[in-house]
């Protein structure tokens, strides 16, 4: 079954202590987008301004993605720039620019309003509950979120979290919305806020899903080496609902089989700048490192 | 089979955002040599002073633990004291009084020297080494450590390094240790230093062993509250070696095994001050827990 992404579709331009790299094709749906597409049809919402590379659209279409939802106006694509620190943490954000972004409003050609997977990838809740509004009775709806919408918009998400199957966010996220320092406890907290399943990002220390049948810790794929972190979560996320979208039985065991698959496309995201690595990646690749990961956490 | 354990033997006051506990049972060899004795017998080498509490060593007594290796000399037992901060993950040292610990030379009882599996349990790498010295042949040897050795006992450190079979230490220690900021990097070095196996402790985002078959990622058990989380490093190294002298099989297949339980006594160990959670725990509590912690971590 086919998987619809929502979210933010982006040039970004990364500085890490080693190299840099300018207007690479990022932001949250084009890295859930590709992740989710290596196992289910994608169709994408998105918007790009007239600057946006032929390649990047390109990329897209190799991808298989349906681009009937991807806007295509007058302006700026959404520019963003940010920098790493030397352990690849801590980044910081030296550039944000809106461009044709700021008045983004998400319509759904017809075609799209009976997808029965939902990623609302990480853009702001009142544009994800928008999608929803246009939405003909999903079957699974995911949602990811970031700090930003904590601070700035956090009635519009409490709002979001009600129409939800899952949620997705970090652990310092999770903290935050709940007031709880405990990610256990927090994750617990979240259920009563709306969403079934909670899922909670740790990074390199993998994820933890709460829900009706209790919980599962997946662990990340271990890295050498961190080339690029952008948009690693955006590959988590999207590698999951992918291969929900594909799932036979429990949702439960589809879910715990979707964040580790998730997992790897992410840790495939992180060894290289922007999508440059992602893009490469096969399924076959994808299924060995799953393996290898298994066997990792084999008990 | 049995398991030789040796390290500190002390008093700790523990003070908390919420109580404070002051002269609990403490010390690397008392959480380990309980840890461990949930599944061998175990014989422990130590040093308390003539202010050493009764009721302590009948609590050793209780758990079967051998005595013939403690030292009991005139003076103060060590006496550390230390306070934690709000999130439980932080602490600091107020106080810090060796006694008799200031003069240990760890003698070993006839009986001891032929024990096939050895914990050297955090101390100085230089009494580690000397313990060693008096073994014959051992089967099987651990060697736990902390930042204080990495400042200021390196070269002992290095020197031990050569004769273990499996090194513990915790992700910061590791990073230290081998000026590299990547762990699972940072694991692998370590093995040049003489280790065959190298465990990572990452607190609460479990442990990763790194060895000739591969790697293994154990998760920690997920706890909703921490009462006191002094000892837990102590007691997963202790219930690891104690559940390894008990197995059959291949000793990657052992380790994994001890891991797990091991990760599990530590998290009993959390839920108490000092010992006084762990010393109440039944094996068939352990196992419970165990058994909980697989099917969370099944993909």
């Amino acid at each position: 079954m086919s998987v619809l992404v929502v979210g933010s579709t982006a040039l970004d331009s990364i500085k890490t202590p080693k190299a840099e790299n300018p207007r690479l094709l990022g932001g949250s749906a084009s890295h859930a987008a590709v992740a989710a597409s290596f196992f289910a049809p994608v169709k994408l919402v998105g918007v790009v301004g007239d600057d946006f590379p032929r390649p990047y659209v390109q990329l897209y279409e190799r991808h298989g993605i349906d681009l009937a939802g991807l806007q295509r106006v007058t302006g700026q694509t959404f520019h963003w720039a940010g920098e790493y620190e030397v352990n690849m943490n801590n980044r910081r954000t030296l550039t944000t620019e809106l461009g044709v972004f700021a008045d983004f409003n998400p319509v759904l050609p017809d075609a799209y309003r009976r997808t029965p997977y939902v990623l609302l990838a990480n853009i702001a809740p009142s544009l994800q509950s928008h999608v929803l509004d246009q939405m003909q009775r999903p079957r699974f709806v995911i949602a990811d979120t970031m700090d930003l919408w904590l601070n700035i918009a956090l009635d519009d998400l409490l709002e979001l979290l009600k129409r939800v199957d899952a949620l997705v966010l970090n652990d310092s996220e999770a903290r935050q919305l709940t007031g709880e320092d405990n990610v256990v406890v927090a994750a617990r907290r979240i259920h009563q806020l709306g969403p079934r399943y909670v899922i909670v990002k740790k990074g390199e220390h993998g994820s933890l899903l709460s829900g009706p049948e209790g919980r599962f810790i997946c662990p990340a794929y271990p890295l050498e080496k961190v080339v690029d972190p952008t948009g690693a979560g955006d590959s988590f996320v999207g590698g999951l609902i992918g291969c929900l979208a594909t799932a036979r039985g429990s949702v439960e065991k589809a879910l715990r089989r979707g964040m580790v698959h998730g997992s790897v496309v992410a840790s495939f995201c992180c060894e290289g700048f922007g999508l440059k690595r992602t893009t490469k990646v096969t399924r076959d690749e994808i299924e060995d490192r799953v393996a290898r990961l298994q066997a990792m956490a084999r008990i």
